[in-house]
């Protein structure tokens, strides 16, 4: 244990850290370091030492962290030439985004949870990163604990990766699962998870799409090699969703899930997250309640799958320290910045009315001779046709119509349902979700 | 893109690598370089040149390999200064370990998918690396295309892992699937799948648990910090496995896998492969056909699964390749040897006897009254007890008890069962499987 090859191996040796911010993620950032702190000289080759912890007021601070470190001034930290790893854990955009430049302007590196910032400006603090020579590293941005950057950024990096699919929001996961399994509508779903701390008071992050559209934003500029920012994201949340929708994709041998999709197409990068109807033998079909997933497709590898869970205090940390103990090591190797953006490629985005999805559908007709032959040919003149269809009567008058489409573009699919929305003879468009295709 | 930092971005410049072996792995790889050619410099910072291959025979070489690459003789490689990357995909020990060790004395890289080998001899191999200061990557060893070594070397490191287990064989997975799928017995699924090139000729390292226990020794040896070697894995495969186990098994809401369980317990590290009853909600359960996956427990990330192709021509080279241009951006960053052994504690190995586990056991015993009592009586005093237990007739005389135990020790079970074996009232034991715990 005391070579490794002509690096000096000094335990007196240390590299220092500071933390910006102490709540939940680095509460648990401070815990795992903690109980990893007798085998950090093991795993880098040097000690490692939390020497101090920028906080909004140090009164108010967690009891379970040591007042010692704490300070309220970031120049404390910035001014600290022992510092060489900052951890961001305090999310927002500012001034999360002012300490990171200015503390890589510092020479120092950085670990970043704050997929809020990434998804907007990851070019601005790439690029910084790169001119200052440091690192870089954000693996707790997209999904959790599961490791998902680094295989893609080394493990799979021989592959064309063409498609990123990913359940990365547990708590609509959570929402949508109660409501398949235990019949919730989305309203009463939605409180109980409130209750168990999975959604937050305010969630319209998390139920609108935004979270898992900032994740495949960030996900999809490192599969593709080009950049993807949150604007580039089509987001649609799980609030219109109806435990009576979960039935009905039931019987058609599909489950609903907040997916996020990501494909490099021949017509530029395609990126959007709504619901989405999956058949129910497909592997992410069975990841339930807060646990997400991230599949992807590699032209050599085939389907992957990483799997886990995709928030909370401790699995966020576990991948905080996973990349704080990567830089430490580059520190100890002399090779700070040894990979940094990924982003070498210039590829367009696709429009949203160009992808091509199937479609399920659930319409209330008035239920006389002739009008599913009605619907059949308008859908058909705006080239929509079927794969799966049943009808069923509802009242004496009135029939509802549950169907999946074939394959087609979202302008063609909207223009149809636009024109069919105007005839007499359809009472309701209950329902419209897209299928995975 | 023209800065790196202070490293120098030329295009000129080119890293050299040689091959062992043009087999289905190297038939692979070869085709992946050729086909991401023109991105290794955005990848890497320099170029990347297949120089050499070495094979037995160049005129029984696949025709689709460049024939001014191939020679016959390890020295034209081991002479060639300008290689500075060795890919062994020959397989077996002799001479694979032989040149690997050469290659590094001479101060290349080596980057390795030889189970057989890493499982028996990996720590001269890490050894050799760090004395050589440079690289032993082999991420293709493990479970083909999925990306395990670098997430537990890397993105996990923060955590102290307690247990991974997988279903790490291909071929067994696929029989034990048509097993279940399509009622099939061994021989039959076994023929399938030779036919379909998803088993060899001589399937014995597959079908014995031979194949995943190295798998598992390398692993464990990784997730545990301590070196585990093929010898300390237990191995059973699934040659005794029927139908109707698998049918009995299900109505118990199990499937049968061969799993390989490694755990890192208090008295030890237990690392064993053999056909296991899980539970049907477990995501293992849902793992089909040629399909692998590795189920990792650390303490900080909870549970996660890695999911993929566990073999094949261009899964294994899409690690491979991975594993390449890791090497490559090491030569680039001037760090080779970044991560080498990472054994860093020398746990014991815990007994086979000693492990503990619930059993599925089937019997068929003399149906007069008094036998369940005469049967949980023994079985009790060896503290062997049950979880559930369905008993049906089979004829007037004789009765069929499917049972599964609550947890007890490996030990105390074997010496229950020999004890039961030599009463009268038991005409046959039918099974006696592991079930997961």
């Amino acid at each position: 244990m005391d070579t490794k090859g002509d690096r000096e191996m000094d335990s007196n040796k240390v590299i220092k850290v500071a933390m910006l911010g102490a709540g939940t993620v680095g509460g648990g950032v401070y815990k795992l370091l903690k109980m990893r702190q007798d085998e950090m000289y093991d795993k880098i080759g040097e000690s490692l030492e939390l020497k101090k912890i920028l906080v909004k007021s140090i009164p108010e601070t967690r009891k379970d962290v040591d007042p010692a470190l704490l300070t309220e001034d970031f120049e404390d930290i910035i001014n600290d030439e022992e510092v060489q790893i900052v951890i961001e854990v305090m999310g927002g955009i500012e001034p999360a985004r002012t300490f990171i430049l200015r503390a890589m302007n510092a020479g120092k590196s950085v670990v970043s949870a704050n997929k809020d910032l990434i998804a907007v400006h990851g070019k601005e603090l790439l690029d910084t990163a790169e001119q200052n020579h440091v690192d870089f590293l954000f693996e707790a941005s997209c999904a959790g604990g599961i490791p998902i950057i680094r295989p893609l950024k080394q493990c799979l990096c021989g592959n064309h990766i063409t498609e990123v699919m990913g359940i990365v929001n547990g708590t609509t996961n959570y929402i949508l699962t109660k409501m398949e399994k235990e019949g919730m509508e989305f309203e009463e779903a939605l409180a109980n998870a409130k209750e168990l701390g999975y959604a937050e008071a305010d969630p319209t992050a998390d139920i609108e799409g935004l979270d898992a559209g900032r994740k495949m934003a960030i996900m999809s500029s490192i599969a593709f090699h080009s950049r993807v920012t949150f604007g580039d994201v089509y987001t649609e949340g799980i609030t219109k969703i109806t435990s009576s929708d979960i039935r009905h994709a039931k019987a058609m041998d599909c489950t609903i899930k907040l997916l996020g999709i990501a494909r490099d197409t021949e017509k530029g990068i395609e990126v959007r997250v709504h619901p989405t109807l999956i058949p129910t033998n497909h592997p992410l079909a069975s990841v339930n309640d807060v646990f997400n997933a991230v599949f992807v497709h590699g032209d050599a590898v085939d389907d992957t799958m990483f799997y886990g869970r995709g928030a909370g205090e401790m699995p966020t940390a576990s991948a905080i320290v996973g990349d704080v103990i990567d830089v430490a090591r580059n520190i100890h190797c002399n090779c700070l910045a040894r990979i940094g953006c990924t982003c070498y490629k210039n590829l367009p985005i696709k429009k949203m009315a160009d992808i091509e999805s199937k479609y399920f559908l659930r319409l209330l007709v008035k239920d006389y001779a002739g009008v599913l032959g009605n619907i059949a040919t308008i859908l058909g003149n705006h080239s929509v046709s079927f794969e799966k269809l049943i009808q069923t009567p509802v009242t004496d008058d009135v029939a509802e119509i549950v169907a999946i489409t074939d394959i087609v573009s979202e302008d063609d699919f909207k223009q149809a349902m636009d024109e069919l929305r105007g005839k007499s003879f359809i009472e309701e468009v209950s329902s419209i979700i897209r299928v995975y295709a």
